[in-house]
């Protein structure tokens, strides 16, 4: 996996920030030629698919900044330094839903924009749903509204563009293919 | 859907790359706190499942610096300043593969990391593909190399994370509904 290899000439750091680093190597190509790649450094992220016993998607509604708008999605948080993703993924679906998952399953794992970011996410399924009593608290800095959709619904909020990310059209269409909604 | 909507308080401007511009802005959360987003803008994108008369999807081999290895995709490419996706989906088709699309569907449009950067993918389906005679070449940076794949094959490069990215396993799994292999 190491066909045309760009090796790395030298890199400059442009900026380390809370959630991301970002940098431009200096490449040398296949033929010998020189160029430059932006590249952002990020740490990894977990996702959920948490299906309740009524067999509802549970997801959050939550303001992108990037996109000035708020986007339906399944929850989803990005790993501490060191967490391991099975750990990292039991945390997040607790602060953001309050639930505890009887039954946890490493669905798929996937580079979002591999042409200018490093990030990972690794997709879970989570099944025989409880709440927690107390649970955990969130990023303060984080304001979720937990909704929970059936199935239908999730398909109507594609084609609406409530939901509009890419964890999260896999998600549903990994159900709709699962639940032989084809 | 403003819901939880961060009012930008100010924006400090730190890179404006070939690709990417990243900027941070200061953001008065819906509690009146005050929070820092780091923002990747991006240009936008377009992808293709192309399918040749054969039903194979034709694929694409490339470093991908990030990651410091190759993936193989589907074709894609960023958007040209105010191209249009449909466009801009026929020339990177033809850049990259050498083929023209007899018919030309829009599938999906899906933000890939909606928590730090704006970045829309556009992804469409390409049927009835004939070679072009004399087609157009690609970025001279880009160094890409094509294959074409039956649905069972990309389903064992997911599997073995050949394919590992969002746009591609999104269409894996989209043929696998499609064709009704679930």
């Amino acid at each position: 996996m190491k066909k045309f290899e760009e090796k790395t000439l030298n890199t400059n750091k442009i900026f380390e920030g809370k959630i991301i680093n970002l940098q431009v190597d200096e490449v040398e190509l296949p033929d010998g030629k020189i160029a430059k790649r932006e590249i952002v450094k990020h740490p990894g992220a977990v996702a959920v698919i948490a299906l309740t016993t009524e067999n509802k998607i549970v997801m959050v509604e939550q303001y992108r900044k990037p996109l000035e708008r708020s986007l339906l999605e399944i929850p989803a948080g990005k790993l501490e330094p060191g967490e391991k993703p099975e750990l990292s993924v039991v945390r997040e679906l607790e602060e953001e839903t309050g639930y505890a998952a009887g039954k946890l399953e490493h669905l798929i794992s996937f580079y979002t924009s591999p042409g200018f970011a490093d990030e990972l996410i690794h997709l879970y399924i989570a099944t025989d749903l409880q709440k927690v009593e107390h649970p955990l608290s969130g990023d303060e800095d984080e304001f979720v509204e937990l909704e929970e959709v059936t199935l239908e619904q999730a398909i109507k909020y594609v084609e609406e563009k409530r939901i509009y990310d890419a964890k999260t059209v896999y998600a549903v269409l990994y159900l709709q293919l699962k639940m032989g909604m084809n």
